[in-house]
């Protein structure tokens, strides 16, 4: 927590921009160990009495834990306050919103970009390799210093689904219900294919010196533009595509050269140059790689109802997007097959859009009105007011 | 042609590895001129009395005019061996095939690598942007200099189906049929997307040096690597990569590292690797640019149709690939609507494979039966024996 808070205060209050440093060391999936752990992270309305309508917002891979609110860097509203706030359908008058930076993120929580305790310089490709697993104990750490024995829900789209289902295979009993939306039980051969794409784009940009760059003093912008240009193609939708952009002209005619005629090209240069202000290379490399490691079945002996057996008391929703082709909706009813073959309760919900993975945090009024409902049912279920 | 050859020569014997040098300037679609234009080409069987039976194949993107018998620098057979060669649905027994290098390509026809005659340097960015239509125009003055009126057939696939279109839109007089694989008749905002993340990372690439690199000695590899991997990943379906890589290792256990743990990216390393060893970068631009540029419809006041209107003679034989992801069947099926409203005799088929977009030129039965049936049948109506 920051100077002179408490987390009577934050319980209270809300923080928006809180660290907690973490007392203890993590021990990582890996066997390494990261001392100093710092978990950054924001919340939004207040923890009742009972302590029992705590909500966890996942992030995804290039996201923060700027979920709601103002981002105070950018200025902009959080990136999912059309789902979370006051009147949303992550009522922040009625539920307790917790968002953390991933571990290895670069919105503050501990990450190669972080000094390392052992040399006082940054990690670089010093800093362990983390799983989606090791993401979610470092979440856990947090609710524990919060005094939050178990959430009302965990909630997360993209890499923040694979979290919530992370959650349900780690600490089941410390959730009354998930929402898993727009993710995928493991990731595929595609999905690592095109993440690879963008960390050779990375590695292959003579600033990235090796991961060393934050010391030199340079950046690998360029490298990190390539990885965001083709990673957000795998976000949209070829119909949305079409839609916002057909072959439409950046001026009168071509120019018969290499500038960017198409509004498309304009609008991926723009994505590639936004990205490298807000994120960090080195980041992008550990989570896409935490990502290519998820397998929640492998881990369970190939069983993914195996992953799931310990979470039967849990409520899940499972939302996909018809145009989705990152995580298919095939994806998602795997996960629903493996729920009810372990006993659990799932809902699940395929909302046609062609707005592709995106859609998630897009303004998709099917999706906030499935979710408010899930969760409408769910709090009755849990007798929250 | 090579010295010491004539036209007759090669028509009788064939010829891999000639060049033709133009006599006349090449006036482009931007309104540039080429002057000193050279076309590398390869022909395979033998021209008949008749001058009836050749065959022009469009060779795709990254590949070059050895359709067929050995590659002269690989040692591996030409790329379409499986198609074009004695006893081959091509069968060059019975066909005269030729199979020219695009212009703007880097196999011995002018392009962005060649030496500009006003400079005696390396054309480098100062190579006009060409497109289809050029690559068509300058295919149509090999031609000519074999004497050959009229084509049997004019047979592609990829960015070879989008010059058989362009083939039947500009010259239709010139041919007797058409056979267009796994094309489109213009390039979306997907592919113009994907195809400017290649073009980005090769510019990000400080061995690119504004295109000069010819002239500085070095080569930007590592960024044309990066967009051979993105473009790679387009060519193969979900399924086809699932079924050869899933998420199987390279060695026991992951490295927690950065290493290709997976077998999917060190195959895609090494297409990235192997492609740099064969490939010019300018021409990548290049190429990428004019089919950019591709727009049929747009070229003919916005009306498919209208392009065909002269090529109503024309048989064509259209094919798709079920799980082509890069142009989709829905692109051959409007193809194929726009010749029927033009009048033109048109036969579909779409394959049903998981190989995705590259199925064109793998080992593909269906395909190879489909199209030795569609020709055997030309063949008859053009009385071939």
């Amino acid at each position: 927590m920051s100077d002179g808070e408490t987390a009577g205060d934050i319980l209270e209050a809300g923080a928006e921009g809180a660290v907690l440093a973490s007392p203890a060391p993590l021990r990582l999936e890996s066997g390494a160990v990261i001392d100093g752990l710092e978990i950054a992270y924001c919340t939004y309305g207040r923890l009742n009495a009972e302590r029992s309508n705590a909500v966890l917002v996942c992030h995804p891979l290039t996201l923060d834990q700027h979920a709601s609110g103002r981002h105070p860097k950018t200025g902009k509203a959080g990136w999912w306050s059309q789902v979370a706030g006051p009147g949303r359908p992550l009522d922040t008058d009625r539920y307790f919103v917790i968002c953390a930076n991933v571990l290895s993120g670069c919105g503050g929580t501990t990450g190669p970009g972080s000094i390392d305790p052992a040399t006082g310089e940054p990690y670089g490709m010093k800093f362990p390799v983390v799983t989606v697993a090791d993401m979610v104990r470092a979440q856990a750490l947090l609710l524990d210093a919060l005094g939050i024995e178990r959430l009302f829900a965990v909630v997360g789209g993209s890499m923040g689904g694979m979290q919530v289902l992370q959650w349900a295979a780690d600490y089941p009993e410390r959730m009354f219900s998930a929402v898993c939306i727009g993710a995928a039980p493991r990731h595929s051969a595609q999905n690592i294919a095109f993440h690879e794409v963008g960390r050779q784009a990375i590695m292959a940009d003579p600033y990235w010196r090796g991961g060393d760059y934050a010391r030199q003093g340079v950046r690998p912008e360029k490298g990190l533009a390539v990885a965001r240009m083709a990673a957000h193609i795998t976000y949209l939708s070829e119909a949305a595509l079409q839609r916002k952009f057909g072959r439409e002209l950046q001026r009168d005619g071509l120019s018969w050269g290499f500038d960017a005629d198409f509004q498309v090209e304009s609008y991926l240069r723009h994505q590639g140059a936004a990205f490298v202000d807000r994120f960090d290379a080195n980041s992008y490399l550990y989570i896409t790689r935490a990502l290519d490691y998820f397998d929640l079945a492998a881990a369970h002996g190939g069983s993914l109802a195996e992953a799931f057996r310990r979470a039967r008391d849990v409520r899940f929703g499972v939302f996909s997007f018809s145009s989705d082709w990152l995580y298919p909706t095939p994806e998602s009813r795997q996960i629903v097959r493996a729920l009810n073959a372990a006993g659990a309760r799932a809902s699940f919900v395929e909302i046609e859009t062609d707005k592709g993975h995106d859609a998630f945090f897009l303004d998709e009024p099917v999706l906030h009105a499935a979710l408010a409902g899930f969760l409408a049912s769910a709090a009755q279920a849990r007798g929250l007011a």
